[in-house]
């Protein structure tokens, strides 16, 4: 849900698209979450965070880029590891606060060396299970 | 990435076993994003949060259910619009902070009458554009 306009600013200087940037509904770190998306597979890999430069540098270099909340720096993802994700396409959803982005990925998502980051399965009961 | 130890704490009381709500990292809020996918599809559906009464309650149920940030109360799916969300399996990210909740999903995921809620293409380029 929607934030307050007080809040919903960027948080650093941007060349984002403004008629993008207006869509953005940010938290109050001036972030929105990014869902990432195996292209090949559809199997989800991991969830980060875009401020609204990371979200331009990922849809103009064609490489995944997000903000890292505890280096507080931009990341490009691959950039260590060499585990890049080529981007495939970007997609806002319906509240503007979480991005669905489909990617190419090398290598494993995860920096544990997993393939994806959701990897510790919960144990799920009751009477509407569908197994 | 993980929250600091005062900050990482259950927002409201819950009956969320306690070896999971130990491997929660929450934001602020109290909160974990909860990303949902579709079974039958692999379609990511919607990004939502969670506290640890929400998981208790999605784990347990069979109904996946939220935190309302808006209207600061739980939220069945489905239970206005029909709408709801059978759950097959949760998994906890390597960070503790991101769920991945897969569901067989009846009717529309999004209150726009969408089936997903990720509807607005973005444009990407670039040199590592892959077409």
């Amino acid at each position: 849900m929607p934030v307050t306009d007080l809040q919903n600013q960027p948080a650093r200087p941007s060349a984002l698209d403004p008629a993008i940037a207006a869509r953005l509904r940010r938290n109050p770190d001036g972030l929105v979450a990014a869902v990432v998306r195996e292209h090949a597979t559809g199997d989800v890999l991991m969830l980060a965070w875009m401020d609204d430069e990371a979200l331009h540098r990922t849809l103009t270099s064609g490489r995944a880029t997000y903000w890292s909340r505890s280096r507080r720096e931009y990341w490009v993802k691959g950039a260590t590891s060499g585990h890049h994700q080529y981007v495939r396409s970007v997609a806002l959803d319906c509240d503007g606060d979480a991005l669905l982005v489909t990617v190419d990925q090398v290598g494993a998502a995860c920096h544990t060396g997993s393939r994806t980051c959701f990897n510790d399965e919960l144990p799920v009961s009751g009477p509407e299970e569908n197994s």
